[in-house]
């Protein structure tokens, strides 16, 4: 390598990257106007490193499970010269997840919103020490865990190893929940990892590769370039906005004689789509995607899915309808992982869907274990069981579902009206809404409460010695009297959501209940986009991607 | 997609891609001097599309099998609107292989190394179709080839296909060639095409990831990283020096613990590596080698490779030694596929290791099949069986060959020399010579001469009906008197050719016996390289890696 090379590379290398470009701006192309965005943090104080009581006798073993937004952030954070601290990943990168669904068409690359972890960690004070391996087990009376690597060649050694911990932070995030809808998992993709894009991209080259060849029926082409959605939420409605993108201009040029025969279909089970946004995000998508020929299928629920058909079930009528695919994409709903789910039944939260954790995100009923990005779905029967209690106490909670045409969510409840009614205030109503918001997920699964929350732990482990000598946390309950918390407890802010919707619109709920809707948004949600990547050296591939796309278009190569 | 957008697109995809930057000037940063590549035509008479008479009946139907370099070039260069022409190949895109040994360290990027053969079909006059699918036989009795699509998803409707046709043209390239040596499909990893390079840049990460493992050995450490590559040749050697220079400049600082284990050998089995290039370039690449601490290993045969170990047979002693490996490249050595062996025995070619083609490149035997990039190795028995005739006639030659230091050939030849002597000059020996490489492959299997022959092969079918009325070629020796083939025979004109040695060094042999080498003769590299690409999108991507790779250094994501 040449002295220019080492000299540019050190200089990006060596920049803070994680902490510059706050703010970027953009002049808007199409509106003519300048958007700003700017960062916040969510903890604004800060630590100086040479203030924190560095512990100096034997470190204590901190052991992070996982490499995605939750254990990133906090790795990025965490004063690694205090502990003694080890990850375990089965990747060893770090995704850019938001950006999955571009992937698929191409509008970005894989490779440019993935970051090596061992980049991150070689730029912490101390020694980090990172093994790809998955953990199959907890251990949680002897503090320690199992793990396997998993390689595909012919090494040599042991794949199985275990590591003892002080602190063990569950970082592993979520995996699908198919609902044990059956042929899912064998006949569906999925959008949670990197390989799922990639194979999602093949997949759809091959359909139309298959569509166009010689001896097919004009039916069979169809099927094939028939591509399902089941899930309008943000994932699925931004693939099924990129997937439309990639035909109208890039595909219709180099597959002609089927442009007219490709069909995009959101299944939803629910009445609209994107319903965890804004009531005008989401029907702002639904005349967009009517006006794109999109497909959406609300009040149908999946009950199974083949090979060739996927089989639904009308809602309002209980109909089952069949229709062939040629590509089913399933978006809807994560669960727990395995090896969490086993930690739970040793630490007696067997019966729970989703580890329980206090606002310092320490799990319930340990001492040493912290759970992030710890999220998941509430099966339905779950959620009207909680409900049914609500509506039990304030039936008056129905007539207020009912005015304000939650019509579903009461047709589901109907059987829970026997009960004498009793006044309710609107704050009573508030309270028992709270109640069901307590029991289900605290906090919805997304990149922004997992690095928060990341950050936030990370905080608390470099601060550890000095709260304990100046506690900043509220009053405890329990305890001798004027015993305080050690840390404030965890708070997430969220600093809006944004939706793609193809044809270079978005739609944004932003902070302060502002929606924001078109092509403005879209160039908005490029700077965000661009401004949040890990490094310097992803955010010049992604932006180069873009830029890439304008030019030449997707790339339609089937590897 | 914006106007900007739009128009910046459509400049970029009007222009020529494949006719300009023929010349390119690079100032050479490290040797200061000024480089001037200029790549002039080998066939340099063009004729003017409307001078061509176009065939108003029914269109002849075109088949070709491949889109390497023979096929691609052949497509670019044919005037379509005078054919029907269809092509079938399992890949639906063209990869510039020579950047292949780029791809498996990171330092080029797969996707920027390929072009859609839809996208180079679009441009052409007349229609192409395009089906991508595996030739699985040709009838050359019926003029018809059978097909086979092969996708891994759940799509309907049959993927066996025939095709008719009046002209084939083979391009469908060689595989590699194990010589049936034990395990070696099983154990081994190849660099044919882009799935082999994107998997050896898994299993180089894999390799590393598995030796910080926690349990290991500090043995078993050492056999992870020990990369062995059979075969030192360009593709063997430039592998060697990627990896070399992906360790120094990028994996010793993120694997700092392993760095001092890892072990590159080359195993070749003649005396030298890189010996079809000029002996200087031989000895410098050792000496680079050497220096670098990449182990070259002359004199040894591979005889088998189990998931652990291979084991070779050293020439000079017939000693047998085994050693342990963390990765085995097999880059030695291709042969015929087995569409193309079937289609040999149907027309009387059985016998024969590679399809023989005339100075026009149709094949032997048959009247409308033509067969491009249709080179391979010939085994040693083949080879010593054609040598032992001509020692026979001329057994001077043996003295001829030791007295250049050839001694190997000689004893290999040893057996065959007990017939009388007879008196042989230089030029008997050439035409001996001659008959050796007549016998032979007649020409490398390089993309140079792949690209030229497509280039050739569409001339002729171009200007087919013209050159029936004023024929071009030499007189024939059989037929009527004064008669001449229709075109000149095709030529191949040899520009050069690169070897990579790492640390941004190259060796080339270039026109007119020049051989350069050195820091200057990498730029020349970068320079040809980039002006080869096949089009203006791949030439920019390719170009941005290289200087992404300068700025940030190779990616280490096991992706």
């Amino acid at each position: 390598m040449s002295f220019f090379g080492r000299a540019a590379r050190d200089l990006f290398n060596g920049s803070p990257a994680s902490t510059s470009s706050k703010l970027l701006l953009l002049f808007t192309v199409s509106s003519g106007g300048l958007v700003a965005y700017s960062d916040s943090r969510s903890q604004p104080d800060e630590v100086p490193a040479s203030i924190v009581n560095k512990n100096d006798g034997q470190k204590k073993k901190v052991v992070v499970l996982g490499t995605g937004w939750a254990g990133t952030s906090f790795l990025k954070d965490l004063d690694a010269s205090m502990y003694d601290v080890q990850v375990v990943s089965p990747r060893n990168y770090f995704a850019f997840t938001p950006l999955l669904p571009s992937v698929t068409c191409g509008t970005v690359e894989a490779r440019s919103i993935v970051e090596p972890v061992r980049n991150i960690i070689k730029k912490r004070n101390g020694e980090i020490q990172f093994w790809e391996a998955d953990c199959l087990k907890i251990d949680a009376e002897n503090n320690k865990i199992f793990c396997k690597a998993n390689f595909d060649n012919n090494t040599v050694g042991s794949e199985e190893f275990s590591l003892e911990y002080d602190y063990l932070v569950v970082a592993v995030g979520a995996q699908v929940n198919t609902f044990n809808t059956p042929g899912v998992k064998e006949n569906c993709h999925f959008l949670k990892d990197l390989e799922d894009a990639q194979r999602l991209r093949r997949t759809v080259i091959d359909c139309f590769e298959k569509a166009v060849l010689p001896d097919l029926t004009e039916e069979e082409r169809r099927t094939n370039l028939h591509f399902v959605i089941v899930g309008g939420g943000p994932t699925g409605v931004e693939f099924a906005a990129e997937l439309h993108d990639f035909l109208i201009e890039d595909l219709v040029n180099i597959y002609p004689t089927v442009k007219d025969l490709v069909k995009i279909s959101v299944v939803q089970s629910g009445d609209h789509i994107l319903n965890t946004f804004d009531e005008r995000i989401s029907s702002f998508a639904e005349q967009k995607f009517s006006r794109d020929g999109i497909e959406v299928q609300t009040g149908c629920r999946v009950v199974s899915v083949s090979d060739k058909e996927i089989t639904m079930k009308m809602k309002p009528t209980g109909e089952l309808c069949s229709i062939p695919h040629g590509l089913v994409l399933w978006s809807t709903g994560i669960s727990t992982r395995p090896v969490v789910k086993d930690f739970m039944e040793q630490i007696g939260q067997g019966k729970r869907r989703i580890l329980a954790t206090n606002e310092w995100l320490r799990v319930k009923e340990t001492e040493n274990v912290y759970a992030l990005d710890n999220s998941g779905t509430l099966t339905m029967v779950e959620f009207r069981a909680v409900v049914d209690d609500i509506i039990a106490r304030y039936p008056q909670v129905e007539t207020y579902l009912n005015n304000q045409h939650l019509g579903d969510l009461t047709d589901l409840l109907k059987d829970a009206m026997s009960e004498d009614k009793k006044e309710v205030d609107i704050e009573g109503f508030k309270k028992a809404i709270h109640l069901v918001d307590s029991q289900t997920t605290s906090l919805p699964a997304t990149a922004q409460v997992a690095g928060q929350q990341g950050k936030y732990l990370a905080k608390c482990f470099n601060r550890k010695n000095q709260c304990k000598e100046h506690p900043e946390g509220p009053r405890r309950f329990a305890g001798p009297g004027g015993t305080r918390h050690f840390f404030a407890p965890f708070r997430y802010k969220h600093f809006g959501q944004f939706a793609p919707l193809g044809g270079e619109q978005a739609a944004a709920e932003l902070p302060g209940d502002w929606v924001s809707m078109g092509h403005s948004t879209q160039w908005l949600w490029y700077s965000v986009y661009a401004s949040k990547q890990v490094s310097w050296r992803t955010r010049m591939l992604v932006v180069s991607d873009w830029t890439r796309r304008f030019i030449f278009g997707r790339d339609s190569s089937r590897i």
